[in-house]
């Protein structure tokens, strides 16, 4: 059937195109049916919706998606993609092959499934799982969709945490000590998605963090280590495209996690890598049988892709360190580095790095490198290769000035810290975008408190979201204190 | 955060709003997340795309599905509505109460929920299927939502196909059939959405299908039936929007099947209905257990509703009657009124016919209904009553002039005849919007062929629909020979 074609400013995810109502029955097509559009001697494939208002009949939106295209064109019905087909047979229970997954991930990449076929996908693999050898081939695929770092060294390490836990910034302390003791570390972290701060934005706040590969390996060539932001890369794009439908449900079917942490590692190129599985209630894994399996199975593909996976299952049921948010979580790093800090940042950092160590075959102490001040100047290092102040101090480190301290209402002992509540609070009082807001711990797990002790303040940069965020407090218990007896036996 | 609301002339199913990348990050928003639109005191729901483009920095774009919403406004972050939960609960493998499924068919009925959600809902049930009790609960909710027809009669008798087979024109003569017994059989049906015709579409070569509830209740006055089209009426009408995030995938989770059509018929105020479950290779039930146990579960359901459900269990791996498309399945239907016609549509007709009667305590013989003529003059009576033209002959019923015959190209015996393959040739000949396009098939299963003998006749209205056909015939075998002995043992 022939159409003109006119560009609509509009940009889609899919490579959407518009037609009248009246033409689709004509046609015969419905809404997300594939047509294919003749034009100029090539062939597109663009993904129907249907108006009645946008467009008149005999007229086809072609959105930016799908380049320049306008004039006559001539429409006519385009087979399901591949893909679609093994995402139904993945839906029926059946494993998919190497060749089907590759499908589905350049799919993903070129953005050539409606946002109905993705979610099928995600939800699909969220409920039917993904078998080990499947787990093998979507790490692959996803690696192949993207850029490869190559390194001339033997050994490269690099950690990763699941995540889940609020605070955590352990990365900026293992990173300086492993690269303190001799060991290629060029470690790529994200931003914030739905937590108050990725590593990214912690690094921020002392200086750049956005480069291309050959920056981070004239970075890594001064300091044998960086902590750079994975987005500017294109390693393993397709991860995010995925993220993008695992949100609005909070999925996070194991197998993919695997494939997603996996592909980035081997795209950038490691060797030697621990993993950090916490586990608890309100974190992303919640018991300990399922972190352990989630392990054993990362260990067990990791081995197969040419990679030493170390897993350590720690505890994830409160925030790791005391500051939540960029610039207080930017603090607690500086000064477990300084040899201050938060104990369980201070521990938590020292434990993962000897880990990472000991698998690089490295005898060194994480402890004696922190002890020594070797990490902290090889953290100012790394903070002059990107740019920043090698100089930086706490002092120099300001958080939000609008603040908001709650205190215990009775007497007891601290029961319970809600990671989601405590992240939603620092993510409404501004973080991860103003720097200096989120949430400063006072208290953690198991302390007594007396009546009126501080339990947590909500700093801010600007009012308004102080106030957001008070709305929140008000209404939620992200701290849980209850009295001795109590604490021992819970009512329901 | 303040905005400038704008109107954007764009036509989303669900309540998008579209920020520009700046904001949404200042904001702390991803795409697909809610936000409350405060404005003029009021306060309306927003599902969020990120655009670079469309909407410069402080500008917000409002969707038409939002109504008239501009100048200042004031947005804030807005909770994930209560059906996001359940469908994850859902996916999380466990049973749904009936008021969480109340909730998902309401804001699937007010279109709250994005594709990517409303896709997960819909591969949710698939993976793990709906639950008996789950499964009534579901029917209820949908039949809340819409309209209801009430009746004074008592028996209020209707039929139902689950779909999959090519022809199977059964309704039209099953209808005059029940109504000539002195049944009220007021039946409503849908248009094709993926198949060539729908009873609405055939039924439309003769008269006029779409009307209202008091339309329909005067035809049925008059004549004890009708044959309407279900879509002009507001009946569980959340119906159609899970089609369209099942078709996508051709998903059809039984659960879903069964809620689908028996909330159809309880709102249609059916007491009595026969409901027609047709398996085998290419339909959409495939298996004989898979078939009984939908069939068992419906009688079920139906019976927990107040309904008399009876089931037909029929081979469904081949069409039936001769005619595929809407004039040509019209042909098939008049002549089998006139005595005549297919036998395989004639005599399934028949069966249905009887077995409805039976279930509504009529003793009264379908074939003597059919032989003595009054089925055809009841048919003629609510073509009347439709505005059509009782008086209509096979003759006047033309289907297309565009014809491509083909024919075996060795002697032997047919084998297998593709639902789907001719369904999808039927429909790149033109139907069901040239009325007259479709196939006519000359053979049927287990039938002895010479070489030459016509196979079957595809039938367009225009000379390029006949071409797009023909590219699908000349790469496919819609219909399969086998010589006697490669019938009997088929090599893989």
């Amino acid at each position: 059937m022939k159409f003109h074609a006119e560009n609509i400013d509009l940009a889609t995810r899919s490579p959407t195109v518009i037609i009248n109502g009246a033409d689709a029955e004509e046609l015969g097509v419905n809404p997300l049916d594939r047509v294919q559009i003749h034009w100029n001697g090539e062939t597109h494939i663009g993904i129907v919706e249907v108006t009645e208002e946008i467009v008149a009949e005999g007229t086809l939106g072609v959105t930016h998606r799908l380049g320049h295209i306008d004039g006559e064109i001539e429409l006519t019905h385009a087979p399901k993609p591949g893909s679609v087909h093994y995402i139904k047979k993945k839906l029926n229970g059946v494993e998919l092959e190497a060749d089907e997954l590759r499908t589905i991930v350049r799919d993903i990449d070129q953005d050539r499934l409606s946002d109905i076929e993705l979610s099928a996908y995600v939800t699909g693999t969220h409920s039917e799982g993904l078998s080990f050898e499947e787990t093998k081939f979507l790490t692959e695929a996803m690696t192949e969709v993207g850029d490869v770092i190559e390194w001339n060294d033997g050994v490269i390490a690099d950690k990763h945490s699941i995540g889940g836990v609020a605070g955590n910034r352990v990365t900026p302390i293992v990173v300086p000590i492993v690269a303190a003791a001799g060991i290629t570390i060029p470690k790529t972290s994200s931003r914030a998605i739905t937590s108050p701060a990725g590593t990214a934005d912690t690094m921020e706040v002392f200086c750049d963090v956005a480069f291309g590969i050959d920056e981070i390996k004239s970075i890594v060539g001064e300091t044998n280590g960086c902590l750079a932001w994975g987005g500017a890369l294109n390693i393993s794009p397709v991860d995010d495209k995925i993220i993008r439908a695992e949100n609005p449900l909070s999925l996070d079917p194991p197998g993919q996690v695997i494939a997603s942490v996996l592909s980035k590692k081997q795209s950038a190129g490691s060797t030697h890598v621990v993993i950090d599985v916490p586990y608890g209630e309100g974190a992303k894994v919640e018991s300990l049988a399922s972190a352990r399996e989630l392990a054993t199975d990362f260990k067990q593909v990791g081995a197969h892709l040419g990679m030493e996976i170390e897993c350590t299952i720690t505890r994830g049921e409160q925030p790791i360190g005391r500051g939540i948010g960029p610039i207080l979580e930017a603090r607690d790093v500086l000064e477990v580095l300084q040899g201050g800090g938060p104990e369980s940042l201070r521990l938590k950092s020292l434990r993962l790095a000897d880990i990472l160590l000991e698998s690089c075959d490295v005898e060194a102490s994480a402890r004696d490198i922190l002890d020594s001040g070797r990490a902290l100047e090889r953290f100012r290092e790394i903070v002059a290769a990107q740019n920043g102040d090698p100089d930086v101090t706490v002092e120099d480190l300001v958080p939000g000035q609008e603040t908001l301290t709650v205190r215990a209402d009775r007497a007891g002992v601290v029961t319970h810290l809600d990671n989601r509540l405590i992240s939603d609070i620092a993510r409404r009082a501004g973080a991860p975008t103003d720097r200096g807001a989120g949430i400063e711990l006072h208290v953690s797990t198991g302390e007594p408190v007396a009546t009126d002790d501080r339990l947590f303040t909500v700093r801010a940069e600007q009012g308004p979201k102080l106030e957001d965020a008070e709305t929140l407090v008000d209404k939620s218990e992200p701290i849980r204190v209850r009295d001795r007896g109590e604490a021992l036996v819970e009512r329901l």
